[in-house]
């Protein structure tokens, strides 16, 4: 593995940007807040160095265009996120958007033949208003403008905040990507334990997973733990434990086409003393195939009746929220692997168990995504972390895959 | 099933005196609070019309004494409390004690050769100061002058609370039941279930359980839920689950030698997508036995090890209470036996799973307990009740019951 001293610069550039939050030795960076025109303005020289255009539109995402003389004008883009989680690393989104700016510096050094626009999304993470993606839907043409009455903790709603940045809600429709552009590449981090854990450096992303996520509700009686006999409970905690094993026990046997957690667990009365009266129960499920997501979940809330009705007890379940997946466009993620093999590493397909803004701009773009390893599988953590010859690997690749797209440019439209 | 007027009208008693309470429209009556003046004041009427020597000890048990002319000095027991849980039933322990001062009327017209001492206990609930039984320790003569230090959620000290109600904590030594005393009798609801289950009106408390209190955590990763194949995480929310089932199962294979709850679970982050971190559980088991009380803990605890292990967790197991099991006096208890049979109801003998007053005096007096049937099994709530006819069937036993000891105590000491 070969280890470049661009690495170690912009790991130290995400690590630098880390520092602009909202909290003293934390990093904090929700939508528009403050610390977001830091990063603004520190993206906005690098860019200008560049010799980008630069803008920021209505919803606050930043943008830089390389328009190389010698080239048409058909554009491809490049991006992540730079809001972040509470108490967050410094790599997820932010590394996206650092590696964008080197590969246009490698543009320029090939004079590769292509148009790069760099958007710096200003929101992807949901943290401030509760719905994430607010930066790539205005990018993607989707942003409903009943968003912009969201209101966050402080009751300050979508719209002041965007007025309080200096910008003008009224031209969200204008943020839409220009036409002429031909595909979408993210780099990110995994966020998950995969790659580490098969040895791998980097994945091709094949598609966001869909996601289920539903309440259910074990209500049996509350009665006394000393004078209640065993044959004669109705315990809402032993019925919710059989159920949490069934949920494992379905996802252990669909052998990866699902995961499914429960995370949540809530008793009633919840005292040592007392059996359980309720259990509240959350379940999230995921797949990349959304047939055999509803499959799942419909088989396990026949499950859980079945076990409420043998112990007595009643169940009551509700589906709260049903996403369908996204899957990557088909062309440009073979393109993707072609230069992850073309560079010398094995090729991993997985999908992404976690919402990114290439699922957005996968509904406007021909989007292609990588991943690179989380040590430790850690995100959303201050201890996240970027193994430096990881973010050579990926750079190595992904400026063979915009060579590739420049070349197909050349010569006829994707 | 008979009816007597006698059964409506100490059923009237008790909803009477559950008006006296802390608290409008609900029965709250914690030690020594003002509406336990209100029922002293109620009850010594009673006792006086009874021809009854009335005292109140210092810890404000309530206490007559009826004395035969024709009758020596030893003298039988009868009594139970008269506080309560907040938003209590009428019947918990306000029975027992206007059932015994019926007992003593029923003695009086039958011309008993026998003393009897009813005693109103002050406290058996552990409500205000978190500590139960403060009546019957005094009376028991185990009261550790300690516990006079124990304060209650406004700061009052329990020495404090006795020297407001009048009463002198100097003299607690004096409240221990007189040396001629010769036995004990409570009767009570069941607060549980099985006497109703198996269609049975009455029951004779074969022993108080012992019981063990743990606090039991499993601790993996709180990795992301979308992000974390299923068989590289470190559940510890599914590991709790199989170990609620497992303590589920061996209390179900006890067969009845000691049952077990889990009432408490507290996962955290406690998220919907989010895989637990950790989840803590209490362990509630009881049983007759030590022995096989100390031995299930230990099995369990053992089990909740190799769980843990298998699933590449920690477990820590803390125990945090042992209480030992507290046996009636086996010949009181054959007594009352006989009785129950003699009156033509099928005797049924039973542990109690909840603590007594009759626990504490079992440390002083041979004690003996019979059991009313609890409609629904539900006590500490306002729709505890009692079915008349049971309550007559208690009486018909315990006036056997008392002319046999007095016949015994005539001839000879028990």
């Amino acid at each position: 593995m070969t280890r470049s001293a661009r690495a170690d610069r912009l790991l130290a550039e995400c690590r630098l940007i880390a520092e602009m939050s909202e909290e003293v030795e934390r990093t904090t960076r929700r939508f528009l807040t403050p610390p977001v025109a830091a990063v603004h303005e520190h993206l906005r020289h690098r860019m200008k160095a560049l010799g980008m255009a630069v803008t920021v539109d209505a919803v606050g995402n930043l943008r830089g265009i390389w328009q190389p003389e010698y080239a048409g004008s058909p554009r491809f883009v490049l991006g992540s996120h730079i809001d972040t989680v509470p108490n967050a690393g410094a790599f997820d989104g932010v590394l996206g958007v650092v590696m964008a700016l080197e590969l246009v510096a490698s543009a320029q050094a090939a004079a590769l033949p292509l148009a790069l626009e760099v958007i710096a999304f200003s929101e992807e993470e949901g943290v401030r208003f509760g719905v994430p993606f607010l930066g790539s839907r205005a990018v993607a043409g989707r942003f409903d403008p009943q968003l912009l009455a969201l209101r966050d903790l402080e009751g300050v709603p979508v719209e002041t905040a965007i007025r309080d940045f200096g910008l003008d809600p009224a031209q969200i429709d204008q943020a839409s990507v220009a036409h002429d552009a031909v595909g979408y590449l993210e780099i990110h981090i995994e966020q998950g334990p995969v790659l580490e854990a098969e040895g791998l450096q980097l994945g091709v992303v094949t598609g966001i997973v869909g996601q289920t996520r539903c309440e259910l509700t074990f209500s049996g009686h509350a009665n006394h733990a000393g004078t209640t006999p065993m044959h004669l409970r109705s315990d809402a905690m032993t019925a919710a434990a059989e159920w949490i094993l069934a949920v494992e026990n379905l996802a252990l046997e669909s052998d990866g086409a699902f995961i499914a957690t429960v995370g949540k667990a809530l008793a009633k009365p919840n005292a040592s003393n007392v059996i359980a009266g309720s259990v509240c129960l959350s379940l999230d499920l995921r797949s990349e195939r959304d047939d055999l997501r509803d499959q799942a979940v419909f088989e396990l809330l026949e499950r859980a009746s079945a076990i409420a009705r043998r112990r007595g007890l009643i169940c009551v379940g509700k589906i709260q929220m049903q996403q369908p997946a996204v899957s990557m466009d088909e062309q440009m993620t073979a393109y993707l692997a072609e230069s992850v093999e073309a560079s010398g590493f094995p090729v991993r397909r997985l999908p992404s168990g976690a919402g990114h803004d290439a699922m957005v701009m996968a509904t406007r773009l021909p989007t292609a995504m990588l991943f690179l390893r989380s040590p430790g599988g850690i995100s959303h953590h201050p201890d996240e972390s970027v193994v430096a010859e990881d973010l050579d690997a990926a750079l190595l690749v992904a400026e063979l895959f915009l060579s590739r797209i420049a070349r197909i440019q050349d010569n006829k439209p994707l």
